[in-house]
């Protein structure tokens, strides 16, 4: 067989991207190619420096590029909070409303164990290890997207840090069915604010 | 202002991809970083490769590594034949058809003064140049989409090598408004066969 030429090696590539099948592959290289060389180049150095800098926080499980993220090194967050989100993007989302000042905790990821995504997956063992235990969450809640979930995935308060002394999740405003990162920040807000109490 | 983090620049870096937007740019970045980091490195290295290596062939304008492409190189093709198309991805189309054994010219876009694309930016002058004088063309023909244009965007005869004896335009079988890409082969097959003379 002959070895594939540039064009289809990089056509081939791009199908690493998420919902890009092969036509979109096709057009997207053939875009970059006529249209748009130095962003090409751009994202081809963007990519390398992400995946060689890019690794997870070691008290929140989300992304950075040093040992701490920003939001944990930080020290006008509220400690006493903890938001405990499925992604980096349903962080950035809440972040985004402003509506939030405590810390999170990033599952990345939703308990499926049909799909062979148990709590080992998202990380569980984190936000129950001992430094979680230790710190003297007050308040513990999460505005989890209730997308494929009719029920909260985590609903027994054992699986959470024995310290928090309550359990709130969001409050109407989210779509059923909606992803959390689709939200505009105004209904987020809201929803942030009139979060129930589940356990207290 | 803070400089960009390495997640934030490669999200920004992916919207140079067409169609991807603010939110898909940052569910691919984290969908590479969460899910495929070695993907994401495969494609940093082939789009470093396909921008540096791939350029214009010399005598039918696509895509190529080499001065002539694979299709203008080769013997077994009947140069007496051109098919002028739009992109590469349609010289593509109609060469899965494998309903053709000519040679081809890659306008590399679409006639659109309104959008200030012109002959130049098509490169026209490629196709009028004495190469293609010289070439003794029987026949010569373009399956250009007939996506936003109802009438065929080049229509007079003068502006296509003199040597041409015949003009011909794809048969019934592409349907008005859908990208020639899009189109399965076997359709494409039909109307290859069944186009009709414009000009003789």
């Amino acid at each position: 067989m002959e070895p594939l030429s540039s064009l289809e090696e990089l056509t081939q590539a791009l199908r690493c991207l998420p919902s890009v099948g092969p036509k979109a592959a096709q057009r997207m290289a053939l875009h970059l190619l006529q249209h748009d060389r130095e962003g090409a180049q751009r994202l081809a150095l963007a990519l390398d420096a992400a995946t060689r800098t890019v690794r997870h926080c070691q008290r929140c499980n989300t992304f950075t590029e040093d040992e701490l993220c920003a939001l944990c090194r930080s020290t006008k967050r509220d400690a006493t909070l903890l938001c405990v989100v499925e992604t980096p993007a349903d962080l950035m989302m809440v972040e985004h409303t402003q509506a939030y000042a405590g810390l999170y905790f990033v599952l990345m990821g939703r308990l499926s164990p049909l799909d062979g995504i148990g709590p080992k997956e998202i990380r569980l063992d984190r936000l129950l290890s001992e430094r979680s235990m230790e710190r003297s969450a007050r308040s513990c809640w999460r505005p989890i997207s209730p997308t494929r979930a009719r029920q909260p995935r985590i609903t027994s308060p054992s699986c959470l840090p024995r310290a928090t002394s309550e359990v709130t999740r969001l409050a109407r405003g989210v779509p059923v069915g909606g992803e959390l990162e689709y939200v505009d920040s105004g209904t987020l807000a809201q929803a942030l604010r009139e979060r129930r109490v589940l356990t207290s």
